[in-house]
């Protein structure tokens, strides 16, 4: 296996875009690959992670946004897998390169929903969970984790206190990311008096609906031609799976897949 | 490198599903699994090539898929690139068992759209092409390649007779196919008076809608436990890209990322 680099990186505020999710990719996808000291045609292959593009009736994003890099003969392909469609194109990435059949990949990402009205965009994201026997009877993602959150509350102490750090925490470090959509930090006082989306969880516990597109360029490190702001290398990529539909799972409490991941990735890379 | 092979296949007969992608995914999944003398525990990742479960309101097919099989823990994702899709999850495959990544991989590509009404499934298949500029003015895809059919009738002789004799050995190949949609021969007669769909197409030369499902089992040579009926072994696999967007392209007759892929694979196999 060859090395594996991060050689460049770039991402937009998160918010609502103006621009489509195609355009919004192709321009930090120039970023990344500008940041990386690369030209297009350096790239081998494109891997686009998204899951929404038909909100804008535009699948085959691949070779739309190659296109727009001057690069339209480059292979390319979409990656969905829900939340985790980034980080599956960013694995598709490491096994070409370090398996030698491309020296530079493009990963690129981007959503937008903002367009839609809120029943519209909940529905697209109901998609990730299992529709025949849980959306398709009205469950929505708030609903679905408040049901954890509910076992979670069965099986140990949690005061409403307790939550409120947590969001308080979140919106603290917000508060301090330029890209975040919400910049805003909220007071215990906020967060007590806010409405109840679905119980236990209140407004400042759920995430915006938040447009947004950041890119990736991965490489074999013999390729770097100018160290990135903050090269990585990547030490391990691998991935898990575990069961999506809430009615199937044994343990509504544990993260079966995260747990897994984390112990093969530190094993391959043996530390 | 390692030495590719494909295993085991199964498909179903296209047409009207009665059951969901999901279900029939599942099904021929199982049924390649088992062919290639293979239980569902061998297989070390998943790909599922499929351009419209939001058709069906599912996306996050992959870990669905998986649980139906007995093994939500094997990582998956969803590839999408068109037309291509199959062939993308195809070669993702080929990446992984060959770079040694993975010992046995699934690709299973499935389809359902024949639910929805005509106007909407037509709005489906036109998010494969380019929005903006294209299928949001009206265009669609027989309209889109009747233009490409115009433009070749401009650059070289094209009579409704050869048109013909196309579509009559397509119906022809069609009736010996067990799996095909429609597997009956027309006649010169039946072409010629039937409808114009999109001029010069007419009735026949346009596909149906067909929902289908198909999967195959792509492993390492070391890692076949019985041979399938007809064991393939991957000779070269590699993909390239064009322009997607009509406007955008300078030259509506070739196709210089089926012909660069063809030269290129040759390359790669040695022949």
């Amino acid at each position: 296996m060859r090395e594996t680099w991060i050689v460049g990186a770039a991402t937009n505020r998160f918010g609502r875009m103006a621009e489509s999710a195609r355009e919004a990719a192709a321009r930090v996808a120039m970023e990344a690959i500008d940041r990386a000291g690369l030209s297009p045609k350096d790239i081998d292959h494109t891997f686009v992670s998204n899951a929404f593009g038909l909100a804008e009736h535009q699948g085959h994003l691949g070779p739309l946004i190659n296109t727009a890099l001057g690069i339209p003969e480059v292979p390319s392909a979409t990656i969905e897998s829900a939340c985790s469609s980034s980080s599956a194109g960013l694995h598709e990435a490491f096994v070409h390169v370090a398996g030698g059949f491309a020296d530079a990949v493009l990963v690129v990402g981007a959503e937008k929903l903002s367009h839609l009205d809120t029943l519209t965009a909940t529905s697209y994201f109901a998609t990730g969970a299992d529709f025949p026997f849980e959306t398709r009877n009205g469950a929505t993602f708030p609903g679905l984790y408040a049901t954890l959150a509910s076992a979670y509350r069965s099986a140990f102490p949690l005061t409403p206190e307790t939550m409120a750090a947590v969001a308080i925490k979140n919106h603290a470090n917000a508060a301090l990311n330029p890209h975040a959509h919400f910049q805003k930090e909220i007071s215990l006082e906020t967060y007590l008096s806010s409405p109840i989306v679905a119980s236990p969880f209140r407004l400042y516990d759920c995430c915006p609906f938040s447009d947004g597109a950041s890119a990736v360029v991965v490489a074999a490190k013999e390729f770097i031609k100018r160290p990135a702001a903050t090269p990585l290398v990547v030490a391990a990529s691998v991935r898990t799976g575990s069961i999506v539909d809430m009615h199937d799972r044994t343990d509504l409490l544990g993260l079966p897949a995260s747990r897994r991941a984390g112990e093969l990735a530190f094993r391959s890379a043996g530390l």
